[in-house]
């Protein structure tokens, strides 16, 4: 019998075992970053914005020289000149000076407020008036109030997202340091597994796991690499498994569904050094047989055989051990909230992830439980995401909400 | 003044103007096709599986011959021979007999029923010895039950998943043809903004939304390219708008703030064809100053100046038009589910996308409003997602339950 673990007691194993993970860094442009890992503090090296900055099109003022200003009472100010864009003022402002600064241009020296065009007046008499009263500091963006010199704005281990490019070309950041793609090799295992472009015979099938595990590697961030279809005996899965361990991080076994099959892989990863074996078998619906294994210190995973239970295992534990071996801290994932579309028992004591098809009538999102026997593929394709049943639930009734986290 | 549009509105106006939007087709590995959009139906050129298939290991039988058995009351079937995995059995079962059948492995002829290894016994005296009744089609998946020949599996116009990926290996499709990506030409513009290798002088400032939106543009799945950084002048913008549109589906104008810069833009859409301007203001904030046109069958846009602006309306409004053009339909957004960190009042008429930073202590997700003044560039990194506030909403309160899109 298989020493099951539950759910919470995998991830602590893969948070334990491959949080201390090191990958080397490489040099890449900003353009390329989004989805990287970055290696280094990424430090401002100057004020932004380098200048006081207006926010809106208007006058800068003193803002002493607009207290009581109104529109009965409009302050007059001399027009002192005007700021053009991405110039730097030539003047400064005197007591009773007012200058035209278009948004995003630099307010001239001793300004330190400004006035929005729509509260002023100009007659071209040389004289500005001022409607409003503005306050020390009104729609100006001071020097360095954005970010300011020496402050590690994007510190090393960020997940970089289109903001952060944008952070760093802002910075003055055309090229950065990120961790390398993690290498994971993908081994195929099973007597009755063909490739894809083969005509299967007999009850041969073809080799499914292996493409959506690459699939979904990529939209992982990591690099994927085939290893082939292998026997389902020991020896030909061992030396694939060592040839892909010298070049990946992690190696994904999968393939083969036979109870056979599954004793291979667990003596293949027991054979290939220690730690060898740390998980046996999930308390989870779909993916029980699953297999999580240690070689120095890599990862071994050996998937279940069915492709819509490898898949589910993939994205709770692998994408989880990916998360942890890059060094990013646990991911909640978005769901969609969706309506039950009927009652579901819980399985006690096996906590289920539930594929559901999501459905959309009159603005309510539905979810249907995508039912059928175990190794239908169509499972795959039908479902939208899954439900999260926990162990302790008592299942989930018509009606309720529920949280769908997408399947890609 | 602006004749400014609501959401829905402008969300109406992209589905009405972009929805027909052809985009030329390319044949590529499956490996490749996550996130692409299919351009044929994949129909299943034969039944999967394409024999009697175990999910179990066990014994196959002829149903009836197992009714009433119980381990009280064994029934005795003769052992015909073993199927092994990947083979065509060469025998059929005649009444009275058994087979053994590793869980994938075909079942003989006449065989309609699996019985778990777990419910028999073998005493090696040439039969084998049934405690528990199977009915017909117990742990057997048929040939043609999980996909029937002829069967429209992957319709044109699907968004691949790596599940979609899986499908096609099953049915045996290497190469398939898709929709080439979507190109998306940025223009940036503004007598302020400098290339981000350049060290600013005086009110100038480096060329952030270029690659904000670059890297956004990646996570569409659309191919972006720059168009460089030109002067706030119609003759400028409007030569370098003409190349890109040659060579582009869509047009994002970005980096001036001013209203000089967007008052450019606007006569450049206006000055390259027919329809033109389609949006000239959105009651939204951050971005009311946005611009949407079309030349021709191709989009153009003009974005908001402000970094944290130019990119919520490209989550929102450019995401959603890419979409569009790709012949998807409506996505929506999976969320996070937090608790409002304090009391928020609404924008009276007018939507708000409410930047918001996630934190979770004691496992409770907070989200907190990103507040700031206008234009600061570390609004776009702190935030994680953000809130919509519909205009009809008398804003959030402290401590209830909102729905935070993520920002990536």
């Amino acid at each position: 019998m298989l020493d099951v673990k539950s759910v919470n007691e995998v991830i602590e194993i893969i948070n334990q075992h491959f949080s201390g993970y090191t990958l080397e860094s490489e040099e890449i442009g900003i353009e390329d970053a989004v989805g990287r890992i970055t290696t280094e503090d990424l430090i401002a090296n100057e004020d932004i914005p380098g200048f006081n900055r207006s926010s809106v099109d208007g006058y800068a003022v003193i803002s002493r020289d607009t207290f009581g200003a109104s529109e009965a009472l409009p302050a007059q100010l001399f027009l002192a000149g005007e700021v053009k864009m991405g110039e730097k003022p030539q003047f400064s402002l005197k007591p009773g000076q007012a200058a035209y600064v278009p948004t995003g241009g630099e307010l001239p020296g001793n300004a330190d407020a400004m006035v929005m065009i729509e509260y002023t007046e100009d007659f071209n008499d040389g004289f500005i008036y001022i409607n409003k009263a503005s306050a020390p500091g009104n729609h100006v963006v001071f020097k360095g109030d954005d970010i300011r010199t020496g402050k590690v704005v994007i510190p090393s281990g960020t997940y970089v997202r289109p903001q952060e490019v944008g952070m760093m070309a802002a910075m003055g950041y055309p090229r950065i340091r990120v961790q390398r793609r993690l290498c994971v090799g993908i081994v195929s295992t099973g007597d009755e597994i063909v490739s894809i472009d083969a005509q299967p015979s007999g009850s041969q099938v073809r080799d499914i796991n292996s493409y959506a595990l690459y699939a979904g590697l990529i939209n992982c961030g990591a690099r994927p690499k085939f290893f082939g279809v292998v026997k389902d005996d020991f020896e030909s899965i061992r030396k694939t498994v060592e040839e892909a361990l010298k070049v990946s991080d992690v190696v994904l076994i999968s393939g083969g569904s036979s109870v056979g099959n599954r004793d291979e892989t667990y003596k293949v990863i027991t054979s290939l050094g220690l730690p060898g074996i740390l998980v046996h078998g999930i308390a989870v619906k779909p993916g029980k047989p699953t297999i999580l294994g240690k070689v120095e210190n890599k990862a071994v995973v050996g998937l279940p055989g069915h492709p819509a239970s490898a898949y589910s295992i993939f994205r709770v534990f692998v994408c989880h051990l990916l998360r942890v071996m890059c060094g990013q801290s646990k991911e909640n994932s978005p769901v969609m909230i969706a309506e039950m579309s009927c009652n579901y028992p819980s399985n006690n004591g096996r906590e289920e992830f539930l594929p559901v098809k999501l459905e959309e009538s009159a603005g309510k999102l539905s979810a249907h439980p995508v039912f059928g026997k175990s190794g239908l593929i169509s499972m795959l394709t039908e479902a939208n995401g899954y439900i999260h049943i926990s162990r302790g639930s008592e299942g989930v009734n018509q009606g309720e909400k529920v949280q769908v986290v997408l399947w890609r």
